[in-house]
């Protein structure tokens, strides 16, 4: 189990950043400029599994006065993975031992699964988009320094797409519209529609999606990368 | 590692069956009769990770003399799951314990991994058709009574859809075509493309996709699947 964590947690922030056009694909774990040729640039992001924290869980896990410790900045401004890690235990012991936990913290904890770790914990995650965590199952986070029992917040988080007002407007959506990120890969190009347009003034153009979705893709071999709406230039649903 | 095998592996015949029609959604364990109201039934089957054998590497992992004993029968007439299982080993040692092993025997030993297996590994797997392994990655599988050691052999299965003749006809595909398959479910509707036709005389309608797939879209939760023609009835590429 160490040895997939492992491997998993290293894609936390892995960011693959691709050109909106498909002539000029750039892939590499740096974010390119956030504009070129007028155009913002497309990252495609997997969040592997991760949890955020409540101030208070942070002090129930790691002990009193514990703050999250930044290690590594995410793509979008602001926010960071950190150092701490917590273990996910689910219903009849099974767990994993090291969730990253994400930062800053928020009013609810949550943890964020892939379809592959829930089944692994034997929970049944529902698909929901953050911070909707009503009547979701709940778990046990433990800590160097104490336990956390959250009621409710295991979900697998929804797709979606950051964006800010500007980006929004050149693809003509709007906050809540949804989207569909086609992939193209070798024998394995994937359409995802679904991809819920999160626009406000300052993100950066981002699509975050889980480590299911990015190895039934292959993103890693992907050769073109087309954020498209839903229904544009397609008289079909597809 | 144990349970994340248990809970995959018990996927490795599980068999979505899913009526062509929208509004006749039928999913459970079973194979529904091939052809209802004068169209196939469209079943889509989630290969968990296993293993094909040559009569050889089974009497080596198993001993002399051992064949491959049928535990359940798939989908497809004449092909099973054993009771057999190998340990697969990868680079530095990772391994995948309890890999299932599929019968009847092959002219040529192959791994069949997800790419999550795969990272888990350490191997690189490309996306291959079955029995398309010149130039992949090698392994060691480790039997009951003795080790092989494969040059090649461990690839991605690339997706793909059986049916017979009349099938195909009826879809207006032929042996070699791509297709697509959308399965829409609750937030993370996914539509595959490269979904290659082998069609012949005999096999029933199953589409194969594998677990990293199957758990992208929710395939449990599905509302709808749909068979299509990679370019049919849309004027876009998607």
């Amino acid at each position: 189990m160490v040895q997939l964590d492992r491997a998993i947690i290293e894609n936390i922030v892995r960011q693959i950043v691709l050109a909106r056009s498909s002539s000029a694909l750039a892939v590499d774990g740096l974010p390119k400029p956030a504009v070129a040729d007028g155009k913002p640039n497309l990252v495609v992001s997997i969040s592997a599994r991760h949890c955020h924290l409540t101030v208070e869980h942070v002090e129930v896990l790691f002990g009193p006065g514990a703050k999250l410790i930044p290690e590594k900045p995410l793509y979008q401004d602001g926010f960071y993975a950190a150092e701490q890690t917590v273990m996910v235990v689910g219903p009849r012991r099974r767990m994993l031992p090291t969730v990253r936990v994400l930062g800053p913290t928020r009013s609810a904890s949550q943890v964020e699964l892939a379809f592959t770790d829930a089944i692994s914990l034997g929970i049944d995650a529902p698909v929901r988009h953050s911070g909707n965590i009503k009547g979701t199952p709940g778990c046990v986070l433990v800590g160097p320094k104490g336990v956390v029992e959250l009621s409710e917040g295991v979900i697998r988080a929804a797709r979606h797409v950051h964006m800010n007002d500007r980006d929004a407007e050149r693809y003509g959506v709007k906050n809540g519209d949804l989207m569909r990120l086609r992939i193209e890969a070798p024998h394995c190009t994937v359409v995802m529609e679904d991809l819920l347009v999160r626009a406000d003034a300052t993100s950066k153009l981002e699509v975050h999606i889980d480590t299911d979705e990015g190895n039934a893709c292959n993103l890693d071999g992907a050769t073109k990368v087309e954020l498209l709406k839903q229904d544009g230039g397609c008289k079909c649903k597809h």
